[in-house]
């Protein structure tokens, strides 16, 4: 199964050109082969855009409708974070489409990262995964992917594959580096972890998005600058799969 | 706080050989201003040795006491895996001693790999930590390390510090150089991480031995070969620290 990342600069508000930049994307992706396309978090409307309440959107609404056209007339699905309003919450949110439009799942952000995000939004209260092309695919948000019981428990239920948008500020290179590969290679699960690359105000994001294979081999990873990377999430080499989901012994 | 890590070749049964590598090591380590000296899993009898219950002691038997003089005598001291007797079963132990022969801890792996581990050994039952200096330090073995909840369990309980012999084979190079660090930065811990190097029996080990400051950063990494490695585990670079002990939220 062949997945995309894209890695590119925050829309910063900017939403016609961030639904621009998806539809170049999925026709590339699927030329390509590939399946689904990972774009980072918030990208609607950018995830350091000052007003997320007055841009958030709920599910279903106008952002939805066009990112499940999008993907149906690319015949490419896809993963997008966006600011999702439900009343007068706001949460930190990612939507699958796949290739013919449908929703595959939403997922809220757990793990919300530092004063600023846990000001804005509420945190989600589940995991969430679905079935794609026979196999197994979860769904996390950037600080989410370095909380290993997380990671274990989308394994535990079978996921193959984490589908990670993200948006990882420096000085954090470390999380592209070795955290993303350690957690796939210790859960035995690929990871699709999609970042923004460079600076959006005071922020200056990592790029560095890597795709991890269920070995902890590094399938594809990004530099400091705009990227498209596909790569097949071949099937891994077995002798390197960790048995930790059935090995691990609690102890005092 | 400096600590020194030793990688080299299983010592395959020889002891004699065994006890004069600690010696020499502790004596460079010790000229090199370290504390402690980390050695690999089972450096006593050696990991691979085929009858580890021929040659396995209790815990405060001969091996020990030369242990102990050896820290002593070089005025550092050590942590070093030896096959621990105890009654009829026999136990994947490292031992801890301080520059004045003092035993700091005993710890029996928990996480035993593999058949053939589990074939010999009875696991630990429980984590262990001591002081060192005004710092509070951790002991795992080899697997254990890859299991974010032991590492989790021994942060929690405020180790700055995990010191862990291991012996890691082909294919397995991805522990050194991303689990460790991942593991390191995940928990703001640093990780010294002691491997074999060189073939034993049917086993090639990956080298690759690393000390990871509690930040990520590897602040030294061996090659494939014999090596000594003296860091000061500096003041970490506290922009970097992880929060997740703090910032941890359970979901579905």
């Amino acid at each position: 199964m062949k997945i995309a990342l894209y890695q590119g600069p925050s829309p910063a508000g900017a939403t016609e050109a961030a639904f621009a930049v998806v539809a170049r994307t999925l026709a590339a992706a699927a030329a390509g082969g590939a399946r689904m396309a990972v774009f980072p978090e918030l990208f609607l409307p950018g995830y350091n855009y000052p007003d997320q309440a007055e841009m958030a959107q709920p599910l279903g609404g106008a952002w939805c409708a066009r990112l499940a056209a999008l993907a149906r007339a690319a015949g490419c699905g896809l993963v997008v974070g966006l600011a999702e309003r439900d009343g007068a919450r706001l949460y930190n949110t990612a939507v699958a489409y796949d290739a013919s439009g449908a929703l595959l799942a939403s997922y809220r952000k757990v793990q919300l990262y530092g004063p600023r995000e846990n000001a804005i939004f509420t945190p989600g209260d589940r995991l969430c995964s679905f079935d794609l092309a026979g196999r197994r695919v979860g769904l996390l948000i950037c600080y989410d992917i370095e909380f290993a019981p997380h990671v274990r428990a989308l394994a535990g239920r079978g996921a193959e594959v984490i589908l990670c948008p993200t948006a990882n500020m420096l000085p954090f290179t470390h999380v592209g580096r070795v955290t993303v590969p350690a957690q796939a290679a210790n859960h035995a699960v690929a990871i699709v972890y999609a970042n923004y690359c460079g600076a959006e105000g005071d922020l200056t994001y990592a790029g560095g998005s890597v795709i991890a294979g269920a070995d902890g081999a590094v399938l594809a990873m990004a530099g400091p600058g705009e990227a498209l990377l596909i790569v097949d999430l071949m099937a891994p080499d077995r002798a390197v799969l960790s048995t930790q989901l059935a090995d691990f012994r609690a102890v005092d």
